[in-house]
């Protein structure tokens, strides 16, 4: 069976993924970039955008785990655009112009359901208005047999989590103190006891966490 | 002038320092031991009990610097006991026995004051009602020329954050998820702008972060 796995998602030390107040210029709200400021300068970021070199150290290792092995994707529909409710602009094609870095096919999960949008470079956006279980049935059938990733916001991590879907997931506590946003851990007392974790620091400062849940192992 | 200083103070993975339900059976509330797993096992732990022996790696390399240099200590009134209110057992002398391990004075913020508490071994108890500002002045008398400890529990390290008076604080990330207690983060929004942050992970799971105020470096 394909793993479904969380990789490069970022929390505050208080537990935040996002900031507060989305909008077009800030997609994570008041957050800004600092919960990926140790991403931008590794060589699997800068390889996502196209450009050259970059660090290949503590955090690159984590972060090149992202795309290997990975069949399809899924996120909510805050990870895909600020609007919420009906769609109201159905020419946003997502933050990530019109090649975007997944190259797979990448299900969407919202109440307002649209047509698929085909995109450069072989990413897809399915959107799909389905419970966790339903979404990761039809990533599966789309990822092949190859691994599904669950990729944020918070409270999709948080429902699949909370369903016990994910076998693998590596986290980046960042030590800043948000205050106010999305909390990743709403829900989730005790979710550590069906994973192994291990941790490591990185000079960088942020502390990358493996949950490898205990029946996965 | 003397530091004021945080040490060993412990902190799930979503931010709680305590669990909820803080009782005589449990003073850490649903939390169990288990924020404070990885310190038992250090020598300067069993050296507090009277014990020998004990691991002198990663661990208690942080745990050691709670004692020195420390010449009172400040704790809030839930971490004196689990009465709340007005005192209605006098005979309680906190969780430590006869001779407990601060042999300092030590300030105990609550609203309810009663006569110093005198123990063995050098910790008397002295029972305030002030804001954190003013049991801070008192600790520094009681002090003489050493630093001061903040004990905790969360609301009393967060108020002495709050007002910008911590110059060194050793926090403990331990990878559980308690769902529910005291946070420590909250309304500290940003802090850690004020600090030099550093972090690194030990091999029983834990993250040992120093936050040294800036100024202070």
């Amino acid at each position: 069976m394909s793993l479904v796995r969380v990789h490069n998602f970022a929390v505050s030390l208080d537990g935040f993924g996002t900031g507060e107040g989305q909008s077009f210029e800030a997609p994570f709200g008041h957050a800004g970039h600092r919960l990926h400021d140790w991403f931008f300068p590794t060589r699997s970021f800068r390889a996502m955008q196209g450009q050259p070199g970059g660090s290949t150290g503590i955090d690159d290792a984590f972060a090149a785990q992202w795309g290997p092995g990975i069949g399809a994707e899924i996120m909510g529909r805050n990870k895909f655009g600020y609007q919420r409710g009906p769609w109201e602009d159905e020419e946003w094609q997502g933050w990530w112009g019109d090649n975007p870095p997944f190259h797979t096919p990448v299900v969407v999960l919202t109440h307002h359901v649209r047509p698929p949008l085909e995109m450069e470079g072989g990413t897809t956006f399915h959107f799909l208005d389905a419970s966790p279980a339903e979404a990761l049935e039809m990533a599966r059938q789309l990822a092949g047999d190859q691994d599904v990733r669950i990729g944020g916001g918070p409270s999709t991590v948080r429902q699949f989590l909370d369903a016990d879907l994910i076998d693998q997931m590596h986290l980046v506590v960042v030590p800043i103190v948000l205050g106010r946003g999305e909390r990743l851990w709403e829900s989730l007392e005790d979710v550590e006891r069906r994973f192994t974790v291990e941790a490591v620091s990185a000079p960088s400062g942020v502390t990358h966490l493996t949950f490898t849940r205990t029946s996965t192992e």
